[in-house]
């Protein structure tokens, strides 16, 4: 089990947390568990301490940010410990370095490499809860280190690999993976169970429920992540499946067939409003000439996502349009300037304001049309498509960023994925 | 050097202290010198830890209390190690696990055992400055010890013994020890030497500069220690004893023998203000009835400091009176009732509005006649003394608590401390 920061948040809720420890271990289905869990800092605390080392050192020693911030995760794991014990439960906290969770490669952006999990098995045996600390580890040397921002989620994976648990429950402050943003969508569903691919694909265009990194490993541990909310009224234990269960391809295939259920060709649609469009017109239309672009943006670390080239109206020249991260077009823009006449384009054009619509499904391996719906739907009301990328399991299309709302709506409903068509409605 | 609350409150504090470590590496005598730095948790931080620990099950498992408690010196340790190389230092955190520091005892009382110093002087050795979080140690388990409220002017001492340092500079937030309380008496004045021993008695009797424990070790160990202040104005370098040095007996022989001053008889008037008052009337005066009243009160941990009985008025009765710490009052008191048949007094009488004066000086070791100045002293004023107790180098009285300020100044004045006599006034 895996909490995040705003279910640590406060002495109140770590209780909560407690009870829904308690309640795993106690077993819902009447089988008792064993039970590892993974906390994050309490909300807030985590960049209350990054703020401490920037006003220290603005070059900070990422060896000694390590020590500062991983001091957050030790406090929530050493409480819910307490917590366990007051209401009866057998519980001790496991710093990272007592684990230890060995980890390589730089400080504050560590990678799990093994965890020593005979001394966690071992006393799990006798009932003893393990309380885990996220986030850390220990390196080489015998530093502490940090996993980076959100790398709870991964210790959680990791954990549960290392312990082949069952199951890795992420209780997070969604109450599960849905179709597409209930906010813009009221009539969303919460999907029962998604793939790793699909969730891969989705975390990618915006639908940040899990780390990126934690679902990468899931998928190749084969570790079954479920996600849900700890904020569920004291109802609804989890074997119930509240929540979302991330699986392989292999499980779900099992599942739509033992359930007789259709396997959807779409599984969800996310917007994604961090990237702007640049456009480069008349570029000479030779071999090489999109490397001059292209390289320099690789060497300034900007990601390049959605690449299309028009070529046109004059013979041997062409436009170039691609987005990049909203945050980097400035720096982008400058550089591309800088190098206008060895690229050799007429005019840089950029648009901040576009928003990047994606359905996502493994149903569309299988299936042709999936993109013709979604360009249709689009046209039918008038959206224009600016960018076109696609992937095996998904569609990604750049459209003006005042039809977001619009769009996201419009293809919810083509695809079939509104509530009315199923069990559970998110509003 | 060991750095407090106060010092560390803040990057801002933590930057002075930092200027000041760099001062003492530089070496203020003209010679580099190899510096560890033993730091507290930010003020504050302790207790709201300890607060979240009472929250979570008020009858805390210890190790855990433990694990959440010291991370409010890791942040710190982390945080002056960044600041410390933002100034162009070569440093590095060294947690209580990593020294290793290894303790034996209870959790949250651990005492420190031994402390395996090679890595630290091997970086030392380097040009590193080694920030150590106070207050923590690891058990033989692998597990996360503190040392108890106040522990970290204990680890300072032991770091100093086993790295055999030159001396262990505290900062605090006073910049040294006084005669007596400057808030008393205007005239006190800065004690530029004072044996462990003094120390140790002006401590018990209510100046609280350093923790007692530390006192012991450095006594024990024979670590010269300094008390000073972190918030003296960037002059007034460490090595011109800005600050009280606290040694032994030789060496504060010697030095009096070198600078040709003359051994004053009392270094020091302390006063106490957290004693109460019981008398027992009419205990039979047989032996082992004094056994009736204390032996109770032993097992009940409720330490019993003064002690006197007037062998009296009636034959084969007496009045035993004695103090108990403030606080333990009502408890003595009930605990004393339940057995009034066993012991066999008449009446018990408390008084809680008592102060304890103490002389203290190792001179008096070796002269008669300062109890007699003590006494007519407060005689002359009318001043009534309820109780005394002496040991070597410490004379107590007992008296009124209203007339506490009264009996500091008379007794500061007879024994020729006010400042006028002296070079440095604290006014």
């Amino acid at each position: 089990m895996k909490f995040g920061g705003t279910s640590m948040a406060g002495t109140e809720r770590i209780r909560r947390v407690a009870n829904l420890v308690r309640r795993q271990q106690l077993g819902p289905d009447g089988e008792r568990h064993q039970v590892a869990v993974v906390v994050s800092a309490m909300a807030g605390e985590t960049d209350r301490l990054v703020n401490f080392c920037r006003e220290a050192n603005p070059l900070y020693d990422p060896a000694e940010y390590d020590v500062v911030v991983a001091a957050g995760e030790q406090v929530t794991s050493g409480l819910l410990a307490l917590t366990l014990q007051a209401i009866g439960c057998k519980a001790r906290s496991w710093l990272g370095w007592q684990v230890p969770i060995h980890t390589v490669e730089a400080h504050a952006k560590a990678r799990i490499a093994s965890i020593d999990s005979e001394a966690l098995i071992a006393q799990m045996e006798q009932g003893v809860i393990a309380v885990i600390p996220g986030f850390q580890g220990v390196a080489l040397d015998g530093r502490v280190t940090t996993l980076g921002r959100g790398g709870s989620d991964t210790s959680a994976v990791a954990v549960a690999a290392a312990l082949k648990a069952d199951r890795c429950d992420i209780y997070t402050d969604v109450d599960g993976v849905y179709t597409t943003d209930p906010r813009i969508v009221a009539r969303a569903r919460k999907l029962e169970y998604v793939t790793y691919e699909e969730m891969l694909e989705l975390a990618s265009v915006g639908a940040k429920v899990l780390q990126t990194r934690s679902v990468s490993l899931a998928m190749k541990e084969g570790v079954r992540v479920q996600v849900l909310s700890s904020f569920v009224e004291d109802g609804a234990p989890a074997d119930e499946l509240p929540g979302t269960m991330i699986v392989s391809d292999e499980e779900m295939a099992r599942i739509m067939e033992e359930s007789g259920m259709e396997t959807q060709l779409v599984t969800g649609v996310a917007h994604d409003k961090n990237e702007a469009r640049i456009v480069l017109t008349r570029v000479p239309d030779r071999p090489g000439a999109v490397s001059h672009i292209f390289t320099p943006l690789a060497a300034a670390a900007i990601n390049v996502d959605m690449i299309i080239q028009n070529v046109g109206r004059d013979k041997g020249e062409t436009d170039v349009t691609f987005t990049v991260p909203r945050a980097d077009l400035a720096r982008a823009q400058a550089l591309l300037e800088e190098r206008r006449s060895a690229i050799g384009f007429n005019r840089i054009v950029t648009d901040a304001k576009v928003a990047k619509i994606s359905v996502v499904g493994v149903g569309m391996r299988s299936h042709a049309g999936v993109a013709a719906t979604m360009f249709s739907a689009l046209a039918e009301r008038g959206i224009n498509i600016q960018a076109i990328s696609t992937s095996e399991i998904k569609i990604s299309v750049l459209i003006d960023e005042d039809e977001t709302e619009l769009a996201v709506r419009l293809l919810h409903t083509a695809y079939g994925l509104d509530a009315e068509d199923a069990a559970t409605a998110a509003a």
